[in-house]
């Protein structure tokens, strides 16, 4: 079976085809000018089935470890203010930085369609590689699978991350309570109107872009103000909407926030309104939710806004003792208003 | 954004609809009815977007961290002996085994085609649940994304291992030498052919089954025998033939085997005969290949013919000075073969 011969020098491929998913020579050529380029680490450059790391330092006194993975299908791949690539190390990141943990080690799996441009590919890498620097991660062991074109989507990616989290955090462990304010990063909404207005080619005199953003120094910073930090939440799918109602109902407690509180930027609220959406169920990749003591809320707000992906942080709520399991919002104009549990899908393909 | 109402009670959905992904209540009854029954334990159940564990018991007295991780797309989704769920438990904890790795925990990342039946959802998620019960490893968390119909093929499934290395395990750690003895722990092919017979319906007397196993186990008891195992592999895409040539070309040295031992059962070199396909390139899931010192060799197959998954492990070649970078087969006829790095996908879709 050796006759197989390749039509063209393996790097002149101009898309992926079949064979770079096979395990042979075509998958090494694909792993070598696309990927360890763009991820290089000597980790990962030793190219094993699995990559053996030494924690013992990281997990030193009583540190535990989290672990978290998520599959990214946004489309477009490209997009203002990211691409899958950033979502991809971004979103794992934040998943870990909401257990209080320090993140590590990414794993990548990515399962491409058949007839994606090399190009594309090698540009979403190195903007996977570019994230995880930023991150402070690194990519460790990855797998590269290839379906037939009409059996996927240009490229989707899942991320699996390893994190460290210091012995004395212990974010979630402590159960929220009535009076605890709820706390909101920036504005909301960002990332799902980015998507949005490029699929439906909506143009504002300021283009939307997402926000996606690793979000564990800000945790740290929000830590060391205060270790006793409830709940932590990024708002992704399902939005700030999905968050609260998630909290509430774990809790058998309501919630109540305040509409003129919640940070909207005034394109993303036009976008929305143009195409019927709420702001609260829009996806964020860059922001959070805290629930902190009442007595914290200040000084967790002033470490928040002293940190970059924080500088418009505000107060957006509290916690009651009312509507168990309900997040009711007062209106601006002096209603009530429940805020559902979102049923599906609003936005789909959104990270 | 409320207004969305649920068209029919929520556990009656016969198939995956775009919303099941959206992260809202329609994700949570996937979850809830499909994988917490399937994947139930303790850390799980937490459904929080990262799951902690506390690992330092694992990694006592110098132990690492090995993480590996693997996409799954294999079609069908069920076939003989196996399914994508057992692939996706057994591939990933076999990546751990490979070096020397005890597997603890796993992620899954689920890329689901809109419009797969739930019931063959559930059908993969009890079988992983099985799989991972009889591996002694558990599912901590895991993610969920539904693609449109045309743009996946049922369903995509990643995971991400971690698991312990002990310390004064260096599986990889000392090169491979001349006069090292080759072993493989069983027949050749079986899990390629058995995803060929069902693709291309051929029939058999007997059935082709594929051989999806975990591999930790036997790999432990290899290790007891002779803690100097130079290398581990688990010849799955691309078969023993890439295996050997990445093994060959990194260490620079030439490696020979011979045909006549050559472990691979009659339906499956009729099956490869037909279809004209090498049973060396083939896929295996429950195979692996060892290459351990020569006064090392006897020991360690004692050890591998006395587990389960390696009644019938021979060995089946050594490593020689001559044809450096190259995998040479003697033939049953007496001649000499080249057995080349496949080039590509020799079997699409095959894991």
């Amino acid at each position: 079976m050796s006759g197989f011969t390749c039509p063209l020098p393996l790097r002149d491929y101009p898309h992926v085809v079949m064979g770079h998913g096979g395990g042979g020579s075509l998958s090494r050529d694909l792993i070598d000018h696309v990927f360890l380029p763009a991820f290089s680490n000597p980790l990962l450059d030793r190219l094993g089935d699995s990559t053996v790391v030494d924690i013992a330092a990281d997990l030193a006194e009583g540190g535990r470890l989290a672990l978290s993975t998520d599959s990214y299908v946004v489309r477009p791949l490209f997009f203002p203010g990211g691409s899958i690539g950033d979502l991809a190390v971004n979103g794992t990141v934040n998943d870990l930085a909401m257990s209080g943990a320090r993140p590590l080690y990414l794993t990548a799996g990515f399962v491409i369609e058949e007839g994606l441009a090399i190009g594309d590919l090698a540009e979403v890498a190195r903007r996977m590689g570019a994230a995880a620097s930023r991150a402070g991660v690194r990519i460790v062991t990855g797998d590269t699978k290839v379906v037939e074109r009409g059996h996927g989507d240009g490229v989707y990616i899942n991320t699996a991350g390893v994190g460290a989290v210091p012995a004395g955090i212990g974010v979630n462990a402590v159960p929220i309570q009535p009076g605890d304010i709820v706390l909101a990063s920036g504005t909301l909404g960002d990332h799902g109107m980015a998507i949005m207005s490029v699929r439906e080619g909506l143009e504002f005199e300021a283009e939307i872009e997402s926000d996606t953003a690793p979000l564990h120094g800000i945790v740290a910073a929000m830590l060391a103000a205060c270790p006793e930090i409830r709940v932590l939440r990024d708002p992704t799918r399902g939005g700030v909407a999905t968050s609260l109602n998630e909290i509430a109902s774990a809790a058998s407690l309501g919630i109540e926030i305040d509409e003129r509180a919640i940070p909207v930027q005034p394109v993303v609220a036009a976008a929305c309104e143009i195409l019927g959406l709420d702001p609260l169920q829009v996806a964020n990749e860059g922001k959070l939710l805290a629930i902190v003591p009442a007595d914290a809320a200040d000084r967790v707000l002033a470490a928040m806004r002293a940190h970059e992906h924080g500088r418009d942080a505000v107060a957006i709520g509290r916690v009651v003792d009312g509507h168990p399991r309900m997040v009711v919002m007062r209106t601006a104009i002096g209603g009530n208003r429940v805020i559902p549990m979102p049923l599906g899908e609003q936005l789909p393909r959104i990270c």
